[in-house]
């Protein structure tokens, strides 16, 4: 396949020169071909999100069909990178340049989320254009459309707006006659939204095809200001279902209250050792992995907008956990409880002691934790406590044998944080391209709170990775309705543009 | 009315003592009439348990009318006290004996549980007999029956038996001669299992015509070892739920967590401050209304018989709280949790922050606690940890003002707790009997660890109250597929008779 892929980057970078150039400066190129092709680039995304895509469900076959055909239209060589049968393949499209120094590879997913249709307020594979309310026939109306009508579909922002703004980046760039400065390489993950459970085997068996200087994410959100938002990290991830035990039936809780062990209880008990409501981590030693800010990130996050203000009002916070900023949280690893349940409450409580109650846990981590380190720590620490732990269910012996038996179930599919320096001579470039187009710098955020398997590029590929989102902060990530915001798109090509073009170290 | 029922209660003495008597001891006597007419018994009960009893139906009333011709037939004059429309009256019966110095009430309850039948082997108002797991035509079976065969219904046990077993034993009593030896009055009361919510009133409204010396309790479980019970006081009951808040909506547990607070951590943090794992309550001086027990009451404890063994075994218990033995443990208040619920745990969990946590806890009190009293004392501590309290849902702006907001909704139908001295006169006398007819000692409790609204007799009249219970103590209450042990209804018809004729102090 090399020599074919070779052949098509230079067929491609040939038309690329060949193509007419305005003369403006790339942000003006950009933004004028974009206005006259609005509506086509809207035509791609709408069919595009037409095709249902769980990654657990055939369907998504068709998705990575399309976007093959999407990436061939625009000369990239493509190839499918599979785990096996029955599992969507990460789609691989190359492109070369004239003369460029570097390789950039760009990161987007194309499943999205499950969907529960009967909270969407229409059909979310069947997009719809709104303004405010109101149902919008972009179709029909003038061009250039209104920057704040939204299209609502599944994947409508996370991440199919991401891949359909660099390939219409590289439309205009080929438009306007403006070669890429790099080497593009283009890697869209078919099973991020279940974890990516086989991005990693992936990278490790394509490790020279991947081969790269530095990695872009397209996925995540902009500033809640709305202005563009560079990030050069993420928490990591590891979830924990815990089950603790209480008496083998439901008990009166007259007759056997004060004698029979009662679950909830020691679950809270369990939950409070580990935790508190300032969200400090009480196992010892939990951070002693954590690496501390740099003069450049502490110095950015300072630099961040007020964000905490509106915040507080819109979700009427009584307090905050702590007294840092929120993204100075985000810097400290997390323990987010999300879900607990013992017996009923309300309506369904009745006067007994349950047998059972359940913590659902998930760890945010900073580098440099592993998922490894923080199970081990956690069972360390809960032994310490006087637990018996298991991780299969326990029959009635092995309950009665144990004073206090947690069954500790962990995730699978976890992983570490990431974060790369500021003051690298690429992320300087990324930061540099990007403030020239926007002509302001973005918000420079050292570390998103969310969490995406960044950490597989940099510990297989030993480079940096910068996140480069372009969905509106409001867009309904992974829940109903779902959203884009058409300016973000717009500026999301812009951009693109710019990392692809005029991007240099 | 009062001229009518002295003329019915001197007919009926007339009657009873010109009944038959066989010359036996009051035991042989009575197993004889009860082994001439078990079927009968039967027959009677079968009726009974085939209308449906939740006393917040109207179907609660057929019940009334039947039992309203149960007692008249025996004589009884019946008055219906009603605390008002669309409640279940409670009804009221007397039967004056010639001769006697003491009255005494006997209470049960006719209302029963909710059901769900989809939970239950068969209709729980369709009277099965089961011996073990077959099913049993007890009407073509060779008596006397199985003391073994259990009769499966709602209610077989709490309280129908009872009321059937009390009935049975003026009919064996009028059979053999013996009259009773204390005037008897029946009170049934038709909504216990919803805590009793107008029995205050109606006690209070009839104060003159429920004068007595003591009152009888037939409700309950006899002793686990199935020794015959006699129980002297019963803890009191308060619930409340509670509710603390996060975040308005539900927030990315990556992008908030650390910062906006979680509920259910506040929700864990406010309970362990209410208890521990030993249920050791923590609110300072929680207990200072609390009476410890009498001498007799702890010799009486001392001399219980070992169940603590085969519970810890069948229940997989691997530890108990706190280090005290079963019936020590009933003697302290407990604080019970019966539900708590926050987001969603293994499917159904979501990386996200929970916007509310729930807690649904009962109270379960001892002498001389109140509800009122408990109910101050959570909100002062709670209070002083710095709690701001709300008895409504909150809206947004008192939740933003709060750092801390709790919403508590308290239980309405608590009561408070009854313990009748081992040493007094009657109580003495109710001991005696039972003996005299067991021919060996019962199962002497101080108190039992469930509620029951005795502390309103104690309280409207100043007299002493006994639990006598004959259910079988696996009788499944309150639970799908309850029932009754039939030796268990043999035996009580005994134990009440020696209760109805053998009583003097």
């Amino acid at each position: 396949m090399r020599p074919r892929l070779l052949l098509l980057g230079v067929v491609v970078g040939a038309q690329l020169l060949a193509g007419p150039s305005p003369g403006g400066t790339l942000r003006d190129d950009v933004r004028a071909w974009r206005m006259g092709h609005e509506k086509a680039i809207l035509e791609e995304l709408d069919a595009l999100l037409r095709l249902p895509n769980l990654a657990t469900h055939p369907e998504i076959e068709a998705n990575a069909d399309r976007l093959q055909a999407m990436l061939e239209a625009r000369g990239l060589a493509v190839r499918r990178l599979s785990a096996g049968p029955g599992t969507p393949p990460a789609l691989y499209g190359e492109l070369r340049a004239e003369g460029a120094a570097r390789t950039v590879v760009y990161y987007a997913h194309y499943d999205g989320q499950p969907v529960t249709p009967a909270q969407w307020r229409s059909d979310p594979f069947v997009p719809v254009m709104r303004d405010g309310d109101r149902e919008v026939d972009w179709r029909a109306a003038p061009a250039p459309l209104d920057g704040d009508w939204r299209l609502f579909a599944r994947s409508a922002s996370d991440d199919k707006a991401s891949i359909v703004a660099i390939l219409s980046a590289l439309d205009a760039l080929k438009a306007s006659g403006r070669p890429p400065s790099v080497h593009v390489k283009v890697f869209l993950d078919g099973e991020e939204e279940q974890g990516s459970p086989h991005l990693r085997s992936i990278l490790e068996a394509h490790k020279d095809l991947l081969k790269a200087d530095l990695w872009l994410f397209g996925d995540g959100p902009v500033h809640p200001t709305r202005r563009p938002q560079l990030f050069f990290g993420v928490r990591g991830i590891t979830g924990v279902e815990i089950t603790v035990y209480g008496p083998a039936r439901a008990l009166h809780s007259g007759h056997y209250g004060n004698w029979a062990p009662n679950p909830a209880v020691l679950a809270a008990e369990l939950l409070t050792s580990l935790r508190d409501s300032d969200g400090r981590i009480l196992i010892p030693q939990f951070d002693a992995l954590v690496r501390p800010p740099t003069k450049a990130e502490a110095r950015a996050l300072a630099a961040l907008p007020d964000v905490e203000t509106e915040l507080r009002q819109s979700l009427a916070l009584g307090r905050t956990e702590g007294s840092q900023r929120l993204a100075d949280s985000l810097m400290r690893p997390a323990l987010n409880v999300r879900g607990m349940a013992a017996g009923g409450v309300g309506e369904a409580a009745t006067n007994a002691i349950p047998t059972e109650a359940r913590l659902s846990l998930d760890f945010r981590l900073v580098p440099d934790q592993t998922p490894a380190d923080v199970r081990e720590r956690v069972e360390d620490f809960l032994r310490s406590r006087g637990w018996t732990l298991t991780h299969d269910a326990p029959d009635l012996a092995a309950r009665k044998a144990a004073p206090r038996l947690a069954r500790l179930e962990w995730d699978e599919g976890g992983y570490p944080a990431q974060r790369t320096d500021l003051e690298l001579p690429a992320a300087r470039a990324v930061i540099a391209a990007a403030e020239r187009i926007l002509g302001a710098r973005p918000v420079i955020l050292p570390m998103l709170g969310g969490s995406l398997p960044m950490s597989h590029f940099a510990q297989v590929f030993a480079v940096p990775v910068v996140g480069v989102p372009i969905a509106n902060h409001d867009n309904n990530q992974h829940a109903a309705d779902e959203n884009l915001r058409l300016q973000n798109l717009w500026d999301g090509i812009e951009l693109y543009a710019a990392l692809l073009a005029d991007l240099t170290w």
